[in-house]
Formats: C-alpha cells, sequence, structure tokens
C-alpha cells in the first residue's frame, strides 16, 4: 500500500473515483493524470451552449482545478499516460512538452473517456467543419455562428480555453446554412441550437430514420418536430463529402456518380464515437462491445488492479446480461463512484445498464429504453413483440393534454419487458424512469398494466401511456 | 347461468364492469342500476372545472347513456338498489317515485361509490355552503362563483343537470371571500380553483399541515405556493361552526369559549368522504379499512357472487400487503375491468394499490407513494427510517432547473423502500410513478440507488433527485 492509487483521465469516471476514493481512504494517495486542460466539464451540455440557452461556458464546469485541490486530490493536468505495464504496476506520462516520466501504483482506473469519429471527413484545417466533441469545440462553433460584431467574447470564460481558435472563428463573417452530418442525438441537439442562433440547418442521417436506437416512432416524430421549426431533415442521406477548401462551401449526398450538393457555410460532424483505449496498447487487456475496455461487475479490467470505467468502458446490460458500450454520464459517474469506494476497501458493484436515454428537440422530448433492436433481442434468446400506441398526457378535458407515443417490447415466452420508448411534448421523456425501473426489476407486461401509477387530471389520464401500451401489449401477448 | 350480472352503480367500477363483461361474455345479460342521472362522470376534473380550465361540463363525462347502450349495457338510471338478499341472490330496487322491485342476478357487483361527509356542518339550507362530491354541486359552486350577468348557463350543459339548483346560484350575488374547510387534495384543489376565479380563499386544515397523507415537506411546499398566489392558508385551525341563517355570512375556528369570527360569503367544506355501504346493511358482509367493504384480490367480498370494486371496496396495499382504503380513480377502473373479465370466466386479479396520489397547487406538482406515516409502517412491522433532500431538477446551468424535495421512507432492516413523495415546480409529480414501480416490485434502496434513471440536461440532473434520496437514505441505513 505504499503507491498511489492512479487515475487517468479527469472527467466523471475519474473525478467521481478520485472523490469517492478520498472520503473513504483519507490517508491514501490518489493522483489524476489528465492529458488536457479541461477537467470535469459537462459534456451534455456544449448544445446548450451553442443554443445560447446558457450564457457562460464555466456554468458547464462542475469542479475547478482548485476545488479538486481542496479534495485533497493531487491533479496533474497536461500529463497523458501513453503506457500501462500491469506486471510491474506502473504507467508512462508524457507531457504537453514531450517529455516522459514513469507513475507506480498500486491500483488504477483507465477513465479516459471516447473521442469524436469523422468517418471520412477530416474536418481539421477547414475553416467552418467542426465535430462537437469537447469544450474547445463548442467554444469555436459559438464564435464562429456569431457575426464578428456580435461575438462576446466572456462566453468562453474558462482560462483552458483555445483562445487563438477562438477569436479565429469569431472573426469569420458568420454562416447561414449549416450541414448537420449525424442525426444521433448530439445531431439533434446541434440542430435545434444551430437553428436557435438563426441558421438555416440541414440534418443528414444514413439510415430511414432520426435517433436510430430510439426506434422509428420516435425517430418519426422528432424528425417532424425539427421540420416544424424549420430544420431540413434528409434521411436515407449518407454525406459522402464535405466540399471546400480553407472554408466548408457544401456538403455532398447520394449517388457517387451523381451526387446532389447542398451549399452550406457550416458543417457539425456528429457520426458516432469510439473508447480511448490506446494506452493499454500491448497489455493483451480485454476488450468489448464497441472496442470499449470489458470490466466485470465491480469496474475490473481483465488486469490486475486496473479499473475502467466511464464512456472507455462496458458497462452489464440489465436486459441480455452481456457487457455493453452505451457511454452516458450517469453510468461514468456511477461507475467512477463505486470503485473509489471498492478500491479504498469498500467493495460495491458499478451497477447494471438499463440503456436508458433521453433527448429533446424543441418541444418535443424522447426516450429510449432497454432493448427495441428486433435482432438484438433475438441474439440475446428473447422472442421480441412490440406495440406501439398513442395515448394522452392527460385526461382529454384538462388543458395541455398532448398525444404521447409509447412503444413496448417483450418476451413473447415470458412476458418480460425488454425495450421500451416514450415521445411527446407533455412530460414524456421522464416517464421513461417507470420503464427503467421496471426493466430492472425484471418485471412483465402483464405486473406493468396493473402498477399503481399517478392519476390526476393535469399530470396523467386514469390510464397513463403507459398503462394502455401495456394493456394492448397483453392482448397481443394473450392473442 | 339465467339471472344477469347486476352492476349497482354507473360510474368508473361499475361501467368498467359492465363494458368488460360484455366484450368477454356478448351473450349474457349485463344490468346496472345507478340511483341518480349522472353516469361515468370525471369526479377529478370537477375543480378545474370550477376554475374555468374546462368550458364544458360534457366535457367531464366519459360514457353518455347512449354510448353505453351501444355497448349492450341494459343501464336504468333513477334506481337505487336499497337491500340485497346474497342466500336468495337477487337485489331490491327503489325507483325515484318510491316504487319497489326485485331483481334476481347470476354475479353482483357492489359499485356504490362513496359520498362526501360534512362533519358537524350540514351544509343543507345554507346558501352560499356547498360540499364537493357531484356534479350538481360542481355546477351549483360554478354558477354561484360567477355574477348573475356574466354567469353561462351553456357551462352546465348536461341533461341529468339540477336546473333548478344552477338558476338559483346562479341569480345570487357573486361571493368575495370563499373559506375553504379541509386541506386535504380538494381543499387544495377547490383552493385554487376559487382563486383563479376571483376569490379571496382561506383555507382552514386541522392539523398542522396541508395534504396530510403526503407528509409534512410536502404540505409545507403547497401551503407556500398557495400563499405565493394569495390564499390564505390556516393550519392547526379547525372550523367550530359555519355561521349564518339563509347565507353563509362568516366561519368560526379556535377555542369554542373564545373562537374567532372569519367573515366569508362561500364555503366549501372537504372534509372527508366515506364508502357507500347501506344497501348490504344485514348480509353479514365483512367491512375493513375505513369502514369499505373488504375484498380478496379478484374483488370478491364475504358473500357469495358478490363482488365490490372503486371507492366503497379495499384493495390490497402492495407495502403492507393488508387491505387498505384509498379511493382514487385508477383502482375503480382497475378493479371494476379485472372484475368484469373474471365474472366472464377469465379469472383476473384487480391488482395492488401502492396508495399513489398527484396533485397540483398552482405550479407546485406533488406526489406520494406508499407508506410514509411512522405509524402506519411500524403497525405493519416495519423499522422506518427516513430521509428528505432538496435536488434539481434539471442539471444546473439549464434554465429551468427548479428545486426538487424527494423523501424516502425505508424499512431499516430489509432496506426496503416504503414510502415516498416528491414535491416541485418542474415534472415532479410524475416523477412519483418511479418510486411505484420500485414499490410494488419491493425494490430495497441500494437498487434504488443503482438504477439506470435518464440523464439529459433538460429533464434531470446526472443524479436525479430521485437518486440522490436513495444515496441519502443508503448512507443513514448504513450508518
Amino acid at each position: 500500500m505504499s503507491d498511489p492509487f492512479v487515475v487517468v483521465g479527469a472527467d466523471a469516471a475519474g473525478l467521481s473515483a478520485a472523490s469517492k476514493f478520498r472520503r473513504e481512504a483519507p490517508d491514501r494517495e490518489v493522483v489524476v493524470f489528465e492529458k488536457g486542460r479541461w477537467i470535469s466539464y459537462a459534456y451534455c451540455g456544449m448544445p446548450y451552449f451553442v443554443a445560447g440557452y446558457v450564457d457562460r461556458m464555466s456554468d458547464l464546469l462542475s469542479l475547478s482545478p482548485s476545488e479538486v485541490d481542496e479534495r485533497g486530490i493531487d491533479l496533474r493536468r497536461d500529463r497523458e499516460v501513453v503506457a500501462v505495464e500491469p506486471d510491474a504496476k506502473r504507467v508512462t506520462v508524457e507531457t504537453a512538452d514531450g517529455d516522459r516520466f514513469e507513475q507506480a501504483y498500486d491500483d488504477l482506473l483507465v477513465a479516459t473517456g471516447a473521442r469524436a469519429t469523422t468517418g471520412p471527413f477530416d474536418v481539421r484545417g477547414v475553416d467552418g467543419a467542426f465535430t462537437l466533441h469537447d469544450m474547445d469545440a463548442a467554444a469555436a462553433i459559438d464564435a464562429y455562428v456569431a457575426e464578428p460584431d456580435a461575438y462576446d467574447p466572456d462566453r468562453a470564460d474558462v482560462s483552458a480555453v483555445d483562445r487563438e481558435r477562438v477569436d479565429r472563428n469569431a472573426a469569420m463573417r458568420a454562416p447561414e446554412t449549416a450541414a448537420v452530418v449525424g442525426g444521433g442525438y448530439v445531431g439533434v441537439e446541434v440542430a435545434e441550437a444551430l437553428a436557435e442562433r438563426g441558421l438555416d440547418v440541414h440534418v443528414f442521417h444514413r439510415s430511414g430514420h432520426l435517433l436510430s436506437p430510439f426506434g422509428e416512432t420516435v425517430g418519426n416524430r422528432v424528425e417532424e418536430a425539427l421540420e416544424a421549426e424549420g430544420v431540413s431533415v434528409h434521411t436515407d442521406a449518407p454525406v459522402d463529402a464535405l466540399v471546400g477548401d480553407d472554408r466548408i462551401g457544401a456538403v455532398e449526398i447520394g449517388d457517387e456518380g451523381d451526387p446532389e450538393t447542398v451549399p452550406v457555410d457550416m458543417a457539425v460532424v456528429g457520426v458516432g464515437i469510439r473508447p480511448n483505449t490506446d494506452l493499454l496498447d500491448g497489455t493483451g487487456v480485454d476488450l468489448g462491445a464497441g472496442g470499449a475496455i470489458r470490466v466485470d461487475d465491480r469496474g475490473r479490467t481483465s488486469l490486475p488492479d486496473v479499473y475502467a470505467a466511464g464512456d472507455c468502458a462496458t458497462a452489464r446490460h440489465a436486459v441480455t446480461g452481456e457487457p455493453d458500450w452505451t457511454p452516458l454520464g450517469l453510468t461514468a459517474n456511477r461507475a467512477g463512484r463505486a470503485i473509489g469506494a471498492t478500491v479504498a476497501g469498500d467493495p460495491t458493484p458499478v451497477g447494471d445498464i438499463a440503456g436508458t436515454a433521453a433527448v429533446k428537440a424543441f418541444d418535443t422530448e424522447a426516450a429510449r429504453v432497454g432493448v427495441l433492436d428486433r435482432g438484438k433481442a433475438e441474439e440475446a434468446g428473447f422472442d421480441p413483440v412490440s406495440e406501439t400506441v398513442t395515448a394522452g398526457s392527460r385526461s382529454g378535458y384538462y388543458p395541455g393534454a398532448a398525444e404521447t407515443d409509447v412503444t413496448l417490447v417483450a418476451d413473447r415466452d415470458t412476458g418480460r419487458l425488454l425495450g421500451g420508448s416514450i415521445v411527446g411534448t407533455d412530460r414524456a421523456a421522464i416517464r421513461i424512469d417507470t420503464l427503467a425501473t421496471a426493466i430492472e426489476s425484471e418485471m412483465t407486461v402483464p405486473e406493468i398494466e396493473r402498477l399503481d401509477l399517478a392519476y390526476a387530471p393535469p399530470f396523467s389520464p386514469v390510464w397513463d401511456p403507459i398503462l394502455v401500451a401495456a394493456k394492448v401489449l397483453n392482448g397481443t401477448l394473450d392473442g
């Protein structure tokens, strides 16, 4: 117990682990290496910063370096861990200047997160083309979108920001038309954000409906919500190329031989993310779904005394029982906190995931949980049966009642709930928590139909949309 | 099988049962006796009609008599069942004219609902004094509140309405100051409604906080919400008397020897309801909690072939496992539907209740579930431990984040969740469904802390208020 607990990465998982560890084991040392300048920022808040809903970038920071210091955590920024030697129990660290040194550990947590993939598009060096996966990109987009004389430099009020990049983007003529490449949840949020900033926005999505993991019902309603606010949604429209030399000028979609060209003066690419695992190359660590580091129910990797958590790690899926990769904020915070406790001597499960996710497009709220995809359900040994209903969010006579679509998927043999989605404009997304709870307690659809959910005219009709969906799906299961 | 399925009462439970029975057993006869003219009305919507949120009384009706007829249900209004002979399997029915006849049954469902109790206050014959437990009272209150020249008689657009009573109340000078006697959920809703109609409203509540079954945290925040909109809330203030001869003039509160008099020109008494069981007097039927008809998990009473459902019947509580009396709309609809199926030959459980309830006071939403009361928990054999937290409803940087108070109660030995309440202004009430689901699946607080609830900045912070509360309560349980 002479060497410290070493944490790689100073965001949600890493700092949750370090903080919990310090509280539980105040006499032991914890060192956190962060390769950049940014720590503890709200990734999920970036689109809302770009939209202008959030005034100052500093509002998106949970902890400042000095607050981390006050917790007794030895935080070292501009220090990238480039290699791990599990047998020797030490890591190799590289400074921003390229110097290297070694650090021994008793326990190691890899919390290196994920990075945006850009598919075939290299946005580097093309003005007006971005990916949105870090705070510097958010600050640059925010500056680019504003007219030079209207930009408020205090919006990027964090010392870590790449000020040169911000200034350069702020000086450019503001764009009028933007392409959002990819209609996943970041794409949907960025589309709303840019439309709120007054741009003419086009969303291009490879497959037939937006938000693929949310299912077709949700995708179609979110598409309607975007279109109603003037966003042009192009489905079955994979982007072939970004066109432009110094500055983006257009995107090309459709047939390679006869592509359609849509002129734009801005593009944000959000086609996916990939776990950061390079530092474990050569260690023989087991990787799992999505190329993420495979961990057990305590967050342990296949390497001794090496843990992983957050967007770089798998988590056990409550429906399939298998390691899954669904990188989201709660998973990272929760796993980090549990590992901090475990390393401090209080073994704590990291918890299952249910694949719960929520997103909004203007006033339309959407959420999903569990396994919605037929193929994935079958692969896990289930025989999925699905129904979708449209039901009122409140008693019909109460003002504001809104059509809410609920999809439920269950296993034919056992009636067990496998997944669900909800979309609507009135308190729709938060209702997913009811289904997440039902999934994690392995409830059947008949049990869900008999749940005593709240009935009060301003919030729910006698039969909540979830109960209506359960009733209909039960009829199908019986039939 | 020569005699019909007889249903007593044509509201939520009775008509749900009759409708389900007709669908499942189309060749068999069902007769529904209703003692009055009204059928299938939304009791819970009446305060919102009085508030003016609902334009027409007919909006509160789910089914018209002709729609019931189209379902093949033999509905007979103005027919009161006054006696049941379980051995002979027949009921005695009295018409509005006082004539009596007998009706044989194969199966009988008692769905007679509940009536408002008025405590020591006889509101009959006193102008301006009301109880709100039927549509005629709602119509009369709505007419009384309006100035004679401003009242729109089309608001009471249902033929069943007591037009003479409406007209008489419409002709009176409109009140300026109202007393609401009783601060339960109907009292809170009526206070909001009358304030919305421009009255100076006083709420008098016997105990120390409003909404007793919701606990003190909720009661206090709802009191603040009412006061913020100009409603005067008097707690620890039992009303001794309504004062006035022909028309209400004041209420008296406080010491009998030295009462305080508050002048009012309107009073609405909402001090409780009582199950309607008179028709079973002399049958020896088992009664249970609250004097309601005790039923088993299929809705069967202690009398052969006699069922009971809705506000006149008990239901099994998911936490205590005992028959409980929590008269609410979903319970009635669900039990009626299940009994209709059972009588038709498809045995169906009526389902447990979790005591889930929700209410709003202007923009403040409150909800409760399970067992919150320490005494009741101990009586059921638990050792209750409770914590209350205040947490944000959204990510802190996201506009509209609102303080949400969550109380959780758990059993010390097992960690099992026994009850909870939630109050706040941003999607607070609907979150209770998560706790209801957790209670009905007998989850423990550690399991709840690890739930994968939705995180998205517009709807929930990383740690949903429910997760924050579970974390804090777990700390207490561990300590």
